[in-house]
């Protein structure tokens, strides 16, 4: 099988070793601070919309062909420096045979939420056969984008456990917590689980050609410092601890003030920092050792040109301190965004950085 | 007209200068940590749900008798140390003729969004008439809760902008941001408008009986501190002048651990600090000078009786070290909330602050 021949063939991809990407996240100065943006692969894009027209969300995660051209979209019209492939969270749950859709305009949702001990002991270990047509795409693309770094993902065992528990996206995650404080046995078992997917599902990333992952724990901003430490931290390390040595690690969350310490102690060599943290304030709260990305508020690219460019400069001069700084927005892109606002910013961000 | 006699004999309320909640707003130490709950009155009340039957949010916060016995239906039940009057952060601006309804389920829904100069200058002053029924509800509730404090509240200028700017609830505030960074005089027009109306309401509900008020800037998270300080800390500020010296002005607002210095100078008594920071770390990051309001995590609610109670414990061992601590919860009470557990929870603060 294609996948296994390149899992071969990469087992680090040398190609990317010195793009500004990898070199931001080993706290190395490259010729331009690197910038990608998390979802760029997607909603914003016109080309995307009219590849998408008539395939499900779902079905176009598992279609290799579509992965690739979609995942390669913002990489020639933005010249990003590093690609992300187009994918969900939940698709390796998919893959192990958990029954659930993704609902446009709402997220993914679940035909079913865990409940019972049952329930968590049939997730099943994630094997490459149920993830082909996405590491066929992996490795496509590491051979496509040559220099420039693909990046691999997974949803982190919190916010994967919140989706089971919740049966979709939750604003307050009162079931997760009731779970988690109500039946902790349980959920050491059901996050015990899905680290060990996220960790593998990320591995085998790495192993098909990944230069670089990011662990998403999108919404592990509704927890307290201690209880992050003591329900999540754990299996976010396991996670983590799955992928190849010398494979950058980029750790990310919303609303994780409190938490990027933490966060960092999970294993992460780059944090990712929401726009509420400046990245000078976030680098004194992390100490040194990490590289930090981030974190441009998603809503400015709705603002006059100069408001963003103003804005793109204040962050870059705050990023100035760090030891490694790699541009992103504070979160995903909003799908209402104008992509010629997107391609301006990486524009100017690499004008500053190599002046 | 009732509220304008109520209005000459409560110019400050005398008859509650001693109980828990005032003094510990005044980081006095009283007889008991004093405990109410946001959202106390409302949805978590079999009897609540009762008296609502068939009568319409907006409906029910116009009328004086459901706004009093609503009002009084969790200090008869739960025994907590202050009243909230019944009502939401929307009424005022109803009051004044904004054209709004508050749906089941979602909230808060304009019938058009607020857009333009003309939209913005459509919002007139808040006069007492418009709000007759509410005051006389407040006065009532003041001379009938006798030393029991009626916290009177309003939603602060951001909070209502956004609601105003979106046209209802929303995730990521993103067209209220590109109103703030695109149009800023405009946005500071609007916002000094709705200051004003803020103000006016909480000080003609301070004079006609309530003892302490609560500013509620609920989605103010949304923003980064140097955002809060251009956009919004100068209405906040504006509006917390207009209440009455010598009443205790509480500020409040979820996810704000990275802004409540400034929420703090805005001109607040006691900040409410929502369950991701503990008392003890506020209180570090605020300095001296003020009380704080919090914080358990009202997931916690639905947790087993003695996880609930280790961390009410813990959250009043934290707040051992203020100089003055008012309990509450994190945010508000969900609606599925089995009220007998906030029961225990008044009867288990007042035991542990009375030892």
């Amino acid at each position: 099988m294609d996948h296994v021949t390149l899992s071969a063939t990469h087992p680090l991809n040398s190609s990317t070793a010195d793009s500004a990407l990898v070199l931001a996240a080993r706290q190395q100065r490259g010729e331009v601070t690197p910038v990608w943006f998390m979802r760029q692969a997607g909603r914003s894009l016109p080309e995307y919309r009219a590849l998408r027209e008539g395939v499900a969300m779902l079905d176009s995660c598992f279609n290799t062909d579509l992965i690739v051209e979609i995942t390669l979209q913002p990489v020639r019209r933005h010249h990003v420096d590093a690609a992300i492939f187009f994918s969900d969270i939940v698709v390796p749950l998919k893959a192990i045979g958990v029954d659930l859709d993704i609902v446009p305009g709402r997220g993914p949702v679940m035909a079913k939420a865990v409940q019972t001990s049952g329930d968590v002991a049939a997730l099943r270990e994630l094997e490459p056969d149920d993830v082909a047509p996405v590491l066929d795409a992996v490795g496509a693309l590491a051979a496509e984008l040559g220099a420039t770094p693909l990046i691999g993902f997974a949803g982190a065992p919190f916010t994967l456990a919140s989706y089971l528990i919740e049966g979709g996206p939750s604003r307050d995650h009162l079931r997760t917590k009731a779970f988690m404080y109500g039946q902790p046995q349980l959920w050491h078992e059901l996050c015990g689980r899905l680290a060990r997917i996220a960790g593998r599902f990320l591995a085998l990333q790495v192993e098909h050609g990944a230069s670089a992952i990011q662990l998403f724990d999108s919404w592990v901003g509704a927890l307290s410092a201690v209880d992050y430490e003591r329900f999540v931290l754990p299996h976010s390390q396991a996670a983590l601890a799955m992928v190849p040595a010398g494979v950058p690690k980029i750790h990310f969350g919303v609303g994780t003030g409190e938490l990027l310490p933490l966060m960092g102690s999970a294993g992460a060599d780059v944090l990712g920092v929401d726009f509420r943290v400046p990245l000078d304030v976030a680098a004194a709260r992390v100490g040194n050792g990490y590289a930090l990305q981030g974190n441009l508020d998603p809503a400015l690219l709705f603002a006059p040109w100069q408001v963003v460019e103003a804005s793109v400069r204040e962050v870059m001069r705050r990023g100035d301190v760090l030891s490694g700084h790699i541009f992103n927005l504070g979160h995903g892109v909003p799908p209402e965004t104008d992509p010629d606002v997107l391609s301006r910013v990486v524009e100017l961000v690499h004008e500053i950085s190599s002046q």
